[in-house]
């Protein structure tokens, strides 16, 4: 009856990509693995995003997740830097299409609201609450814990898909 | 002597990026193939961009070009749409390098120049020389033509690299 649920999160960069799997088992989330995608920043740009490409197909086809989400770049106001970021999310995300997942998106707001309880909380206390949900998970760096947060927000939207009526 | 170089050029978009093949034998220059790829914009994103990355594959597997060659996008004041323009270019530049392909990423201007003879020149003109330049490729869309000029470009700057002491 209560079917796992896998979720892959992924916090987009260009130098750093996080990433993090959670599995959902009728409401209990558990943790499962996360890690940070380190790309050389001396490569050749198509190099670097073939490189992010290569990684997150090799993360789905480890851990086999039935779900993606990927968090939005905030964008601020250098279009020269939202483009070359743009570029890394592109080749995050054409993975996870590209390995036949469905990849929800939500802004960085959105994730917090879901960890934390407000779309405000700073940097740490996401940390902090990723820390307190997944206890198995222990020390990670900064970009796991947001692809972990990210996870965990996918992880709570999915029932919701389909039930338009009853979200708030 | 005189081997034969393929060189694949894009120009990426969300909804449409173009792409033409180009062979370089001694000086000469002659068509091969051009398109355009066209995304269905109801599509969420991320199969937007794995669909850019599976038509750009097929189009390196297909003609087996030696070198390619990507237009880089103008950056606008919008950084909300640089940001989805980046996406879009990352999906193809991943598809290059992922495929074993160098790329060469030339500015607007630096293809306007190798093409036309100035950066400063319109889309026109840049077709008219396309069509000019190449009289096998027929008619064709914007698009395409700016993916011809794109390798057109690539072609030109192959002798120069390694010797940057000879370039102006």
């Amino acid at each position: 009856m209560t079917d796992s649920i896998r979720i892959l999160g992924i916090d987009p960069g260009l130098r750093h990509t996080g990433w993090g799997v959670v599995e959902k088992t009728g409401s209990r989330l558990s943790h499962v693995a996360h890690g940070v995608i380190n790309v050389d920043p001396e490569l050749p740009m198509a190099d670097r995003l073939a490189g992010i490409f290569y990684e997150v197909s090799r993360i789905v086809e480890t851990y086999k997740p039935d779900h993606s989400g990927c968090e939005e770049i905030i964008v601020n106001a250098n279009p020269r830097s939202a483009l070359k970021l743009g570029q890394a999310r592109g080749a995050a995300m054409t993975a996870l299409s590209y390995c036949g997942l469905e990849v929800a998106e939500f802004a960085p707001r959105q994730i917090k609201l879901a960890v934390v309880g407000t779309g405000k909380a700073d940097k740490e206390q996401v940390g902090f609450m990723v820390a307190r949900l997944l206890p198995r998970a222990g020390k990670m760096r900064e970009d796991a814990a947001d692809a972990l947060a990210c996870a965990i927000c996918t992880a709570h939207n999915l029932p919701v898909r389909g039930l338009k009526g009853e979200a708030a």
